[in-house]
């Protein structure tokens, strides 16, 4: 609940979206952004700084258009809000069958218990909620890495309950604000949060994905020297080529001064790791969820102090050693949590894919164009996206002759590349 | 015919096959390479400045086994073998219905006149040759975006004759060979053919994909203004987010130094364009044909005086301004013209994709999983190739645990990513 | 005062200092860190957002140890604190010799009307308050380039009243903090007052001297396409060198995003250049004083609506176009007014050249060495200065065997360089 | 003798000069260029791969113009030629004194031998002919930092018998040509040589003065990984500050792929270090002089085989182990001796230098303005040498209104920086 996505509000609702919105991440919501589309646009549930009960409980909120109404469509951004359908549908369905509500100490994670509590105290309440909901949704479009791998696991497994756009695998998306959206706002929110000097420093990148790239090509450009961790041989090859070194977190702990998750996977920095690092070690995830970084190990290890240094910036010292470490915003998402996340411009190419695949869902939802699957957004959209944009930096396009265009058999018009192409 | 295709050729032969090999250019052969193979491993028919005549003849020998033999498996490098097999086979069954022979004065294209000048006196002493080779083939594996796109036309048209494998997409080719090779190679040709000073020069790269990223990359590493030219706005944009001007070529024909094609289209940088270009700027190509520098207008522009300063660097004089310009390599792939082309590390990357792509065709040569179409290596093979390059830099890859690779859905051995996945 | 001069204070103290402080800039102060030290260590007369009038009562403030104290040693930033003292011995020597006060209303200069009001207030209550000041003093080391050109002027004119180190010019003064801690806080200051997405902007540096240099290489790094002015040719050259056109300001300013002042001189962007630039073009300055941009000019401007969006960055409307631009700071420092001003590791390099050349002026104070002059740090203590900061960084030196030292003449242990070495 | 050499030859003909030239490496001459100047312009002696032997019998011939004539004037690079008659003047002197000749035996270094027995070779037939030439002698005008340290040498011991231009120390030259200049013939001269793939590989630069930076600049922005060993702590934190490690040789010779010596001291690179280097690992000098590699210790390596892969390329083979290391040019300026030396551009800088220099000693000749010592040219020729070589890459200076100039203590038309200036 940015203002860049104060603006995405603002032109759904322009295009004549009634909306609810909520946050994908306790610490994002920055407050004038929300309290402006709160007075004049749309409901708003988020703040900055929520507690975990009170980012589920938006989350519902968000959803909750009273019995009669509902979502149409959702603009997801990690998947919680589809997560949320999808487990309260499956609780339903339990209950209809067999009476029984679902159980929060079945899990011991801690964040799903806090769902599946939600889940369980409106079951009682509406026990058809969120079957309703899934009947009436025209589709999901999905903006994370993170959120398209849950669709597509969701999809191989044939539970996804409504249609899902990809937005995140349009080129004008993830070429764009996950590289060059994170090359920005990696530096920014480490010097908003520490105003570390990065030249001269040791920094480790864990994950050469699109994040990775753009947070390496950030540290390296401000003058740290830039070790990345890597399982993909073909990314880590990129690496190389690009002249960072590629290793192990374990090869490096004890000597670099910056570490940054970006892998989109868990269990990257453990408490064992944290311990052996050099005193005012600077840890953050600019990944997805905070458990890229082991937050719970790190909160649990015997004797362990946290001094608050400011706001979304702690300080963690170790009894052993009587060092400590800094990490930002609690191991989630630094840009977001200690600056304002990536900046308007490439927000706009990834909310213009958005906003296209709102009205493609919209106005093909009677023409079942759109099966319980994931889609990406066709290739001229994604060419559109980027048109859109070219003219702010003042760029002037090369037009095609037929002949050239015939010569290597596209349209004048574009789409230019073939579906594999990978820019 | 470098060196680096001679160890290409060392490795299948050691492998078993029996090999004759011919170049994809007219310059770029390295005589000692030629030689040296021509010695110990293979039949050769290249070398360095061929004239056409003798490049498609040189492509006819390499695949004449005599009467009873024929090539197996072809490694392609442009698809001309593959265009010769299928021009000759068209060529015979037209002969066999209606004993017409191929008539090179159909043509306007002059190469295409030499094309059909060998099948037709080829046909007449044996009207059956390509289409035995046909008959025999297993299948080709393509190195080069240009050849690929013959194979695709040919696979849509539903007249390709055998199966195909496209190398050029595997990821550590294209992302390899085509950025990183030609980031290294274009500089290097630059500085072999002219010795230019490249640092504060103005460079227009005309086409902003694989081939013209790294030369970008280069040209501004090197201390050049870069400006871009492109008909595709996502590749724009990304130009324009690395800080490159993206203009058109008539925008900037009179002020920059150094112009360099890499689209793989024609009709690129035309005589008049060159015709307005400052004295001594210099033109080069490193996209695929010659034709994508205008050179038939050139050479038939009236007045024009061409002054050799040395082989494959020319001075072309127009007589209105008596001020000339300097074209490399004839307007062919300057890199392998001027300089050695690719260095080994990377040509490594991309001939273990052929390697593995000949292999693979060969095992699979009686099981039929290979039909007459196009495809790529599957992914769990382009990782290899990525990963038996990782020692030699000193890369240490991590491991996934079991529970991380449950949590992101792949096995611990890989492949890492959906198939839609662009690096 | 910020948190790095906070630790310098600490330093001085520590080593037996009497310490009172005030800020160079009236924007620049960091509150928690003033708080800290007026608690802790010395008198602080400091906070952010001062107006002029306390800015210069805050510099008087700091200068009075009372009738029989006085300050022994100034660490000067920007001359101001040496500039009263000089200005106020000036002005009570035509006091006493013709009773006659200084004239504020004789000056256009707003800030200097104060500088003569404070001189002239307090001369009435002690008429020789500045002369018994630098009577005193021992020296002053100072900072910046703009106040040691202040006192090379004063050192032609034979007006410089007492000796002077300029820690400016030690390169581990210049070479890093104005090269490299530039080119760290200046995307910190533009980020923190308008999240401007760099990446793609055309960005004009006025001036490519060190402080140029720094930020030109951080927009460049951080995707924009940078334009530089310049008025000397070998620095215009090296711009050139780098990939970076030259240009001047008229050239480009409707065309530009960014305008960055570097010069240390006056009137670089006047109010007729800021009515012809693009809507929300963002002005700022990094060289010294706010008069690099003609802040006057635009303030008088006819019609100009001045919109305060938050504090230290404002959008000023032209009447003509309703169109407006964004003027970070009100045109004074941009990186201490937006943001925090240089990171630790740069200010220590140059803190530490300032507690060096404190610690020498005392040493010698009874000596005679140093005379009513500039001087510059030896250079072995400016090597020092490096040597003091490698271990932070991991870095390992070579040691000179005797016979290599020899060979280029120099002593093992340094100094390495030559006086006239640029680095 | 290079064509850009030429070029100077030419220049220096044109403007009156009688011109006798040699060569300042026995690797650098380009034989077409040499002809061409030999055809039409001046006595050439110089070609490319002389002797030792034949380099210093070149160096006699270039300055013999019979017994009546002789140099007035001497453009000099590495200090050799004014070696010579520095060495020929003390021999003389001796001879008349004592009788006794030089003796070659009486020092161990090979080339001094040689220096020595061409001296007393010729005082046989000539004993006053060194002593009538440096009574001829206007002056020297030296080209780089080695040649410019054994004449502040000279003048420090008082023995200097002429006065000497510092053309390195001009800004227009060291922070160019030693700079930018090897930041464009380092790869060129590791390509041509070796065509290695400098992306992914670790690149060791000995020296971070103004060639090390250049070279590391090149090396980094290709795509290596780049370690620094440095002796001076300001050095070694410019590297640091760039992202480069900074480590010592003995840390790193096990583990790099690319050394490359830039101090202008000797014994960098010893046969021990060579020992332990990666199987082909390159080894190459752009410093200035062979002694930076010990040449020595390989060639006198028990059991050390040297093959010669071209001409300027050898591999050398240690016994042990039977793995080998590539030394490019015989352990001399690589980027003379594998390529073709600095482009013209950059040339031209430093030749405009070289020629501005030459006329200022001519022109005052008879006034005394200079004595028997070192002297650099005032800073007006300097950035006048730059403003002559903007107009070629379209750069447009901004001029300085009296009202700024006045402001910050400048005439208008410069110079615009003080003595100590860095740049």
């Amino acid at each position: 609940m940015t203002i860049q996505t104060a603006v995405l509000i603002e032109t759904l609702t322009a295009l004549g979206a009634e909306v609810r919105w909520c946050s994908c991440n306790i610490f994002s919501t920055q407050d004038h952004a929300a309290a402006a589309i709160a007075r004049d646009s749309a409901a708003v549930f988020a703040w900055k700084g929520e507690t975990l009960q009170e980012y589920w409980w938006c989350t519902e909120r968000a959803l909750d258009w009273g019995p009669t109404g509902g979502p149409d469509l959702i603009v997801d951004d990690g998947g919680d809000a589809t997560l949320l359908i999808h487990e309260g549908v499956k609780a339903e369905e339990v209950y209809e069958k067999t009476g029984q509500l679902p159980d929060p100490s079945s899990t011991d994670n801690a964040e799903f218990q806090i769902v599946l509590t939600i889940i369980r105290d409106g079951l009682k309440a509406d026990p058809k909620k969120y079957t309703r909901m899934k009947e009436r949704l025209v589709g999901v479009s999905e903006e994370t890495t993170t959120g398209v791998k849950r669709l597509y696991q969701m999809q191989a497994n044939g539970t996804l309950l409504f249609p899902a756009i990809n937005v995140n695998d349009s080129v004008t998306k993830s070429k764009f604000d996950n590289l060059y959206g994170c090359r920005h706002s990696l530096p920014d929110g480490l010097m908003r949060a520490t105003d570390v000097m990065i030249a001269g420093k040791v920094a480790v990148v864990c994950g050469y994905g699109d994040v990775g790239k753009g947070c390496a090509a950030a540290l390296k450009q401000a003058g740290a020297r830039v070790i990345v961790t890597e399982i993909d041989p073909i990314c880590a090859l990129q690496a190389l080529m690009e002249g960072l070194q590629v290793l192990t977190l374990g090869d490096v702990v004890s000597e670099a001064d910056i570490f940054v998750t970006t892998t989109g996977n868990k269990d990257i920095i453990m408490v064992n790791h944290m311990r052996k690092m050099k005193n005012n070690a600077i840890v953050c995830n600019i990944g997805h969820f905070d458990n890229e970084i082991d937050m719970l190990g790190l909160e649990n290890y015997p004797g362990v102090k946290r001094i608050t240094i400011k706001p979304q910036t702690d300080r963690w010292v170790f009894p052993e050693t009587n060092t400590g470490i800094i990490v930002l915003a609690e191991g989630r998402l630094m840009n977001l949590g200690c600056a304002t996340g990536h900046p308007s411009f490439v927000m706009s190419c990834s909310f213009t894919n958005q906003v296209i695949a709102q009205l493609e869902l919209w106005k093909e939802k009677a023409t079942g164009k759109y099966e319980k699957k994931v889609y990406v957004l066709p290739k001229h959209l994604d060419e559109k996206v980027a048109a859109l944009h070219l003219g702010k930096l003042g760029a002037n396009l090369t037009k095609l002759t037929k002949d050239q265009a015939d010569y290597i058999s596209v349209p004048i018009e574009g789409p230019y590349k073939p579906p594999h192409y990978r820019y």
